[in-house]
Parts: C-alpha cells; sequence; structure tokens
C-alpha cells in the first residue's frame, strides 16, 4: 500500500519554526523538491533566514547530487502543498487543537499511503490523530534540535497507526540521511530528551544545592562524558570499558553501586530480567566484534572529534 | 610555598592499572620526565601494553615538543619513585585502607610543597587524608575514562586539604593539558558521572520497562545529544537555542514542563534563587558573545564532530 520509500522525490514541510525550516533545509540537502507551507506570506522572510543559515552546515557535510535551494516552493494554500506530494514533515506549533484540526483536513486531502511524520516534542500522535478520517499513515517523527544538523528521529504511532506506515517511516527516514529510532511506546520525552532531561534535572538540582555552577556542568560534560558518547552510547561505552566481561562484568561488579547516591534518581532494582536484557542487547550491537577493536575505535573517533572541534575553534 | 606550576617537569604516576597507564601516557605525551610506581614487577607488560595503546591516540592529537616515551622511569619503590619529584598522580586500588595506608607514607616521605592528586572516583579526600601528617596538599585529581583522552579533570579538596594546593593543581593540570574543573564541594560521584548517572538510571528504568533496547539508547545518545554536547554543554545548549532572551527564556517558558514526567528524575522547585543562578551562570559563560555567533559557532563545531566520525569510520 505504501510506495516503496526509496522512489520519494517530493516532500512538504509543514511550518515556519526553526523545526519546520530546517527540516526543508535537510530534505532540500539531500536532493528533494520541497514544499514548504507557511501559515501566513508574513513569514517568509525569517524562514528563508533559517534556510540560508542551515546551508552553510549543510554544504559544510556535503550536499546530495542535484541538491538546490532552487528546488523549494513555498506556499499558504494547505491543498496547493500537498498536491501531488509523497511525504509530509509536521512541524505546527504544538498546540494540541491545531495539530487535530490540521490533521483533519490533512487526512481528507492527502491518498492514504502518503505517510505523515509529527515533528512534536510534547503530544503523543494518540491525541493528534483523533480527528483523523485516515489516521493509518499518521506517525510521529521527532527530530533533535538542530534538525538539519543532528541525525536523530524518534518514531512511533498512535493507537490507530499502522504499523506498517511506522516502518515505512524508519526506512524512509534512514534513505534521507537520518538516523531513525523505531521507538517501543509512547512515553513523555521519547528516548534522547528522556535521557537528557534526567541529566538536566541533576544538573538544575546541583546548581539549586550549591554543588555546581552553570559553567561547572558545561565543562564537565564538554571535556567528559561527551566526546566519548559520540562514539558509543552509555551502554556501549560500559560494556567496552570493562574488556572480555563487558556489560555482564558491569551490572555483576558494579551494580551495587546503583544504591549509592551517585545521582538524585534512584536506580531501579537490578532484577535478573534487566541484568540480562542489557547484557543481550549490549553482546548484540558488538555482534562479532572483539572489545579490544571497539576500544580502539573508540580511541580513534574520539581523537578525530577533539581534533576537529580544536581545528574548529582555531579557525 | 608551592612552586610555579609551569616548572613542574617531573611527575610520578602511581598504579598499573588503565587509569594508572592512562595518566603516565598522558604526561609523556605532554612532554614530562615520568616515573610510573607499580606495586610488584609483574605489572610491567601489561601497564606497557596500555601505555602503546594510549600512544596511537596521544601521537594522533599531537605530542608536544621533546616528548617521548623513553621518558619513563619503572620503579617498584615508593621512596625512589618520589625521589626529586614534583606532583604525583595517585591512582591506586580503590580501597580506604590501601590509600590511607599510601598517604601515609606518601606525606611523610614527599616535601610539603609537592601537591599530591587522586584518581580515586568513590572515595572523598577527607576519608583518604586522615593518616597523613601532611594533609594541606592533597587534593583529588579525577579523570574521565579514558584518562589520556577525555580533558576533564574534577579536582576538589578534603577537610585538611589547603585551598592553595587546590588552586595550584588546577593551574597545574590546565598547564598539562588538561580541562580542570574546581569542584564547589566534595559530592559523591563529582559532577560528570553524577550528571551520566542520573542519565544511566533513567536508561536502566527505560530498559527495565520495556521502552528501549540498550541499542535504542545508545542511538537516541549518539545521534541526538552528543555532537552537541561537544560544542555545548547542557546549559549553553538550551541558552543558545532560546535567542536572545537564552536561558532566562527557556526557564520562564518551559519552567513548567519541569512538573512533567518527562524523567523519573523529579526536578528540583525552580525558585527565583535558582532561576536566577541559571540565568547569570549562562550569561557570564557567554559574555560579549552574541547568541547568533555562538549558534553559527555550535553549528560549525557540530558539521566537524560528525564528518570527523564520518571519515574515521570510513577508514
Amino acid at each position: 500500500m505504501y510506495p516503496d520509500p526509496s522512489s520519494v522525490t517530493r516532500v512538504t514541510s509543514i511550518g515556519a519554526g526553526p523545526i519546520g525550516g530546517g527540516w526543508a533545509a535537510h530534505f532540500l540537502a539531500r536532493g528533494y523538491d520541497v514544499t514548504a507551507y507557511l501559515h501566513n506570506e508574513s513569514e517568509t522572510p525569517a524562514f528563508r533566514a533559517i534556510l540560508d543559515t542551515a546551508w552553510v552546515s549543510l554544504t559544510e557535510l556535503g550536499l546530495a547530487e542535484g541538491a538546490s535551494r532552487d528546488r523549494l516552493r513555498i506556499v499558504t494554500d494547505l491543498e496547493q502543498a500537498l498536491e501531488g506530494e509523497q511525504f509530509v514533515q509536521e512541524s505546527a506549533p504544538e498546540r494540541l487543537e491545531i495539530k487535530q484540526a490540521l490533521y483533519k483536513r490533512m487526512g481528507d486531502i492527502l491518498p492514504p499511503s502518503v505517510v505523515i511524520g509529527s515533528s512534536t516534542s510534547g503530544l503523543t500522535m494518540t491525541e493528534i490523530q483523533t480527528s483523523c478520517a485516515t489516521p493509518e499513515r499518521t506517525v510521529i517523527g521527532h527530530p533533535f534540535n538542530p534538525p538539519y544538523l543532528l541525525p536523530l528521529v524518534e518514531i512511533v504511532g498512535g493507537d490507530d497507526t499502522a504499523p506498517e506506515a511506522v516502518a515505512w517511516a524508519g526506512a524512509f527516514y534512514r534513505i534521507a540521511g537520518k538516523a531513525p529510532l523505531l521507538m517501543k511506546k509512547e512515553i513523555p520525552g521519547f528516548v534522547a530528551t528522556r535521557l537528557q532531561e534526567a541529566l538536566w534535572r541533576e544538573a538544575l538540582h546541583m546548581v539549586a544545592n550549591g554543588e555546581a555552577t552553570p559553567d561547572d556542568i558545561d565543562i564537565a560534560l564538554m571535556n567528559g562524558p561527551a566526546p566519548r558518547m559520540v562514539s558509543q552510547g552509555q551502554c556501549m561505552a560500559f560494556h567496552v570499558a570493562c574488556g572480555a566481561g563487558g556489560m555482564a562484568t558491569n551490572l555483576d561488579q558494579f551494580g551495587p553501586a546503583l544504591k549509592l547516591p551517585w545521582a538524585r534518581l534512584e536506580a531501579p532494582e537490578l532484577t535478573t530480567e534487566l541484568r540480562d536484557r542489557m547484557v543481550d542487547g549490549c553482546n548484540a550491537i558488538a555482534g562479532e566484534r572483539h572489545f579490544e577493536d571497539m576500544a580502539a575505535q573508540r580511541g580513534r573517533e574520539i581523537v578525530a572529534v577533539l581534533n576537529a572541534v580544536r581545528q574548529s575553534r582555531e579557525g
């Protein structure tokens, strides 16, 4: 029912803000014909400014063959904006009644084979799709700011979304140059923001208690976990740091430390089931790779990151 | 009383594990004469292997003039290890009685003008220094793993540490190529690990509840917050994302969202005092820089990071 995701050449980006503008810039840079739907003609200059800023970075990242800002069309009529389009990225204001009205109209205008992805960060698709007559193809495709730079897109459907639409979105975003994450459940904050939010709340507690200043927080993150986290997420960082024993050693040896007050967030009970999920998950990511090879790759990537940032700062 | 930190040319690194070995490698790469104290001769091959691995990365990062592995001396006698040295980095096993005994001996052997920095991640200097006759110059200098790659060193004294020794350590580590963070208080987990630990605990909760797999967690971090966090910590990321309004806009507009269940860690009450600390702190970091310039710099740095990692992976 859904088209081959690699056959998509035309997409619509809805919204004139930094997210809508960022998405439009990203799709243009990946070589798509892009229709931008703005609510009002007066939004055009600000929208173009976002695009121009993004284009500088996108050019340095490398444009797809044939990519051009000339392939952008800006319209303020929704029917015109959706005519003949093959995918829609919706970044309308974060108000439920606005989104619901929009999905009702889009649901009637667009053929049901066209998937609609929402950039919403605070609403669920189950709420958004309630008035839509064709909710099966509506999914959340939540970017990480700035959307034209950071690859992550978190994908999840609502109660009435078809699993095929979620799978299609994952395949499409990957083809479109993104790093898709197919979520298991609709949860507040998705995955990345939820993790970041736990960290942010701990940071606020530390500042409130005079344990650190905002400067301390940022020095710690930029010079500590961040360069490594570009190369390895927190799970594989612990897995590889524990050598041949991997995540099993980490949990069996340091599990008791989860009871220590090393953060204000209490850890879950380290059940056998949780232990096994972590261990099996890390082993699956590692696959056939030896931990020493992964450590060496981590080393190369951290060096590349540190050198790149230093060179960028030195101009 | 303490020497000019830029006059230091000889340092001792105590400990044969990845932390002690990593420190020895770092100081050699920065052009110091390094004495490594190992508990036992038999630890030498493993210690040298750590050094060899680290040296590959350190060479790619750029060695200081005159840096050479030939400037390493390995000894197993503590008095010999400390003879004529100007700074000591202690990375002995993480057991309080071992550290206490070691600081008692070092306190008697070393002139009181020689600062001792401990790599401990789980003990406090107040505990460690109890049996040391000259505790004023003992500080914690906690690295982030791997210590030869990640710049962060968290510095804090114990109850009997002189503030001058803490300040001296900050100046010395900076000269030695590290990013020092002078902590306000002795707290479990210091700053970076505490923030990381809040994130890790949220991750464990998500895996325990079937909301995400370890793979999901890592995809989210590596492609979402991490590349940006190399360029800006969480405070400045929010400050710059809110444009001219900065952190004030972030807290005044999104403060109520701190009540939402976006993470299992509850946020502190957003008092006027906390708000002002965050706002003033971010304004101080920004200084005279315009938010658009900081956003542009962030863009350049994220691009540099993404390109560097991609090129490193493509070999």
